[in-house]
C-alpha cells in the first residue's frame, strides 16, 4: 500500500494565533506548581489565604438571603456595572476606611481584581504603550498588561515601597500611559508606601498628569496598627488627584476568592469605556456571586472576620520571622511584614552560601518546602537572589518544620 | 480677582484611551433599552430567559450541597481550567446530547459563553484580521471581536442558516481566521442549519483548514422535536473536522444567567493558549458558582427543568406567531421559530407601511411596546427592514397585548 502522506507536506493548522501571545512567556512559576502535588510537601508558595478561615457560615446565609430576598435578581442577567446593592455595601466597605466620597456609581464591579487589570489594559493600553510598575510587582499584572503591547519599566522598590524620586525621573523620560502600584503589603515585596510617599504619588499625578493605579487587596490585612490610607482616601487631601488615580479592590483574600467579587474606581470617561469593555468580556461578573457578597457585607460580619484573620496571620508571620532568624541567619535579610501574606526576602550570600533563589527552589522541593523564586516577580532586571514565602496557610508548627527544610536545602545548594 | 484659568491652556486628560476602542461604537440598542423603564411597557426587546422559571429551589440546594461538601473548595482560588467536577458535568451534558468523545480535559469553564468569546478573540485575532460571521448575527460578538481588531465579513443566513455556498467563496476570497456561527435557533434570526449544510460546513473547514466557532446557547431551547446534532456531535463523522471546530457552550439560557457559567471546547493548542489568556483576564470563573452548577447538574434535575421551559417558551413562541399573523398580516413576514427566544422578522413595506425597523421601534415605545430593531445587528450592510422579538418573558396574555400596540403603531407610523 502506497503511503500518500510521505513526502506530502503538513496541512497547515486551522488555529493561527494572535500576535500578541508572543509578547508572553510560560511562566517559570507554573513549572513549580507542577511540583507542589508531592505528599507531604509544606508549601509557602501560594498566593492565597487560607480557606479554613473562611466564614463559611456567614457566607451560607449570605447566599440563602440572596436567594430569599430577591431569586429573580440573584440568578438573572444584571447590569454590567454590577448590581446595586452590591456597590453600595462596597462604597461604604471604602469609606469606613477613610475613603470617603466615593459614590456607589463611581465603581463598578469586577470578576476579582484580577478583571479590573484586564479591563485596565484593554481600555488604556495600545501596543507600545509604555507602562510603570514596581519591580518587583505582581505576575499576573505583568503578563496581563504585555498582553495588550505594553512595555514595561520598573521603578525600585524599598522598604517604604517604591522610589518617588525614581518614579519621577521615570515618568519624565518616559510618559508612562500609567503606573501601577501595590502601596500597602505589596506582592511579593510586602513593603507599604509611607504616607509622605504617597502623597508625593499624588502630588506627581496631578503635575504630571500621569494615571496612577492603586492596587490594594491586602490593606485590611494589618497585624497591628493600620497602614497609612490608601491613595483613593489621601486623594481627598490632593487637589485634582481623584481625577488622576484608578483603585482597584478585592474581597478575594478578605472573605472568599472563590466568589470573584473585585471592584474598579476610576475616573467618569475610564469607567465608562471599563464597563463598555467588560460587556464584551463576560457581560457581567456573577450575580449569584454578588448578591451573596452583598447580603454579607450587610449583614456586617466583616469586622469580625477582619479581626479573627489579621490575629492568625500576623502569629504566622511572627512565626516565620523567628524560624527564618533563627534557622537562616546571616544567609538571608528581609523586612517583617507589617500585614499581608508574604515575606519578601534575599539571600546574601554569607559564608558563601547559595545566593540564587531559583536553584534554592529546587533544592527546597526535594526537601519538601516550597517557595517562589523572586525573578520572575522583575518585569525587568530580575534579582535572581530573592525568594517570595507565603506564611498564610501553614501552621506554626508546620512553618517551622518548613523553616527547618529550608535550612537543610540551603545547605544542600552549597 | 485675576481669572487665571482664562486663556490657559486646558490640562492633558491623565486618560488616554487605547487605540482598540476607536473600533467599538456606543451601540444603538444600549440606547432604547434606556426608554424600557418607562411604566407598562411590554418588552419584546430582551435577549434574557424568563427568571419566574428559574428553578430557584433546586439552585438553592446545590449551593447548600457545594458549601456541605466542599467549602474550602467552592470558595477558593481554583485553576483557571475550571473546577473539575463540573468539567466532567459539562462533558457528560454534551455526550447526553450526542457530542460524545469530549473529555472533561477538552474544555475550560468560562464567565459565560461571553467570556469563550473573548477569550477566541484575545487568542487568535490580531487587528486587521477578517473573521466571517453570519449577517445577522450577536450583537456583543460583533463588538467582541471589533475590539480585537476584527475586520467582519458577513454571510447571508435563510431560513436554513447560514448559506455555504456563499460561505465556501467567502471563505476562498479571504482566508479568514475563523468563522462564527450560531448554527441552532440563531441570535436573532431564530434560524437553524439544516444536518445537510451542517456536514458541508465541517467538510469545507477541514478542506480550507480553516477553524470554525459554533456558538451554541439556545440548542436545548427546543419545542417540538431536536434540532439537528450540534456541529461538535456531527464532527465525529466529518474526519478531521475536530481539530478545525471550537464549541461555546452557556447554562445561561437553560439554567441561570446569574451563574455565569460557559464553557469552551477547543483543538488542544488553542485551549492552552486561551486558558493563559483567562488566567490573566479574571484568574478562573467563580468556584462558588461552579461549585452550585456542579451540584445541580448531578443532581439530575436538569432534563425535567429543560422539559418545563421548553413547553412554555413553546405557548409563548406560537402566541406570537398567532398574534403575529392575525394582527400585523401582509405587513410582516418571518419563520416561525423551532427553538430559542426569538422570532426575526422582516417588514415589507406592503400596503404603504412603514418598512423601518428603526422608525417603528421608536412608534411602538410610544405605544407601549418594545422590540430591537434588526440593523444593529449586521456587521455590514444592514438590512433596516428587520426586527428582532423575544417572547421569552412576556406570558401569552401580554404578548397579544403586546403584538396589538405594536399595530397601532405600524399604523401611526405611516
Amino acid at each position: 500500500m502506497t503511503n500518500f502522506a510521505a513526502g506530502a507536506a503538513q496541512p497547515t493548522s486551522p488555529v493561527r494565533l494572535a500576535d500578541r501571545l508572543n509578547n508572553v512567556e510560560t511562566s517559570a512559576i507554573r513549572e513549580l506548581f507542577k511540583l507542589l502535588g508531592k505528599p507531604g510537601i509544606i508549601s509557602f508558595a501560594g498566593g492565597f489565604p487560607d480557606a479554613a478561615l473562611f466564614d463559611v457560615e456567614g457566607i451560607r446565609e449570605a447566599a440563602l438571603a440572596a436567594l430569599a430576598a430577591h431569586p429573580g435578581a440573584a440568578l438573572q442577567y444584571g447590569a454590567t456595572e454590577g448590581f446595586d446593592p452590591l456597590r453600595e455595601q462596597l462604597a461604604a466597605f471604602m469609606a469606613a476606611k477613610g475613603a470617603t466620597g466615593v459614590a456607589p456609581t463611581d465603581l463598578i464591579v469586577t470578576t476579582g481584581s484580577q478583571q479590573a487589570l484586564d479591563l485596565i489594559g484593554k481600555t488604556l493600553i495600545s501596543p507600545g504603550d509604555k507602562v510603570i510598575v514596581e519591580g518587583p510587582t505582581f505576575l499576573a499584572t505583568i503578563q496581563c498588561f504585555k498582553l495588550y503591547g505594553a512595555e514595561l519599566i520598573t521603578v525600585p522598590v524599598d522598604g517604604q515601597g517604591a522610589d518617588v524620586d525614581a518614579l519621577e525621573r521615570l515618568i519624565a523620560e518616559h510618559r508612562p500611559k500609567l503606573v501601577y502600584l501595590i502601596p500597602t503589603f505589596g506582592n511579593p515585596s510586602g513593603a507599604t508606601m509611607s504616607r509622605e510617599r504617597r502623597r508625593r504619588v499624588l502630588e506627581l499625578a496631578v503635575q504630571t498628569r500621569t494615571l496612577i493605579v492603586e492596587d490594594d487587596p491586602y490593606g485590611d490585612l494589618y497585624f497591628d496598627a493600620a497602614p497609612p490610607q490608601s491613595l483613593l482616601a489621601l486623594s481627598a487631601e490632593v487637589p485634582g488627584s481623584r481625577e488622576c488615580l484608578v483603585h482597584c479592590g478585592s474581597l478575594s483574600k478578605v472573605l472568599s476568592p472563590g466568589l470573584r467579587i473585585g471592584w474598579l474606581v476610576a475616573p467618569p470617561l475610564l469607567l465608562a469605556k471599563a464597563t463598555m469593555c467588560k460587556q464584551f468580556s463576560d457581560a457581567h461578573t456573577s450575580t449569584f456571586a454578588q448578591a451573596t457578597a452583598a447580603q454579607y457585607l450587610a449583614a456586617g460580619r466583616m469586622p469580625a472576620t477582619l479581626a479573627r484573620v489579621r490575629a492568625i496571620y500576623a502569629q504566622r508571620a511572627a512565626a516565620m520571622v523567628q524560624a527564618l532568624r533563627d534557622t537562616l541567619g546571616a544567609a538571608i535579610t528581609f523586612a517583617p511584614p507589617q500585614g499581608g501574606l508574604f515575606v519578601w526576602a534575599r539571600l546574601t550570600g554569607a559564608n558563601g552560601r547559595c545566593a540564587d533563589g531559583g536553584v534554592l527552589a529546587q533544592r527546597a522541593i526535594e526537601q519538601g518546602v516550597a517557595f517562589v523564586p523572586g525573578a520572575p516577580f522583575f518585569a525587568r532586571d530580575p534579582d535572581p537572589a530573592t525568594l517570595r514565602l507565603s506564611f498564610a496557610t501553614v501552621d506554626e508548627d508546620r512553618i517551622r518544620e518548613g523553616v527547618r527544610r529550608l535550612g537543610v536545602a540551603l545547605a544542600a545548594a552549597q
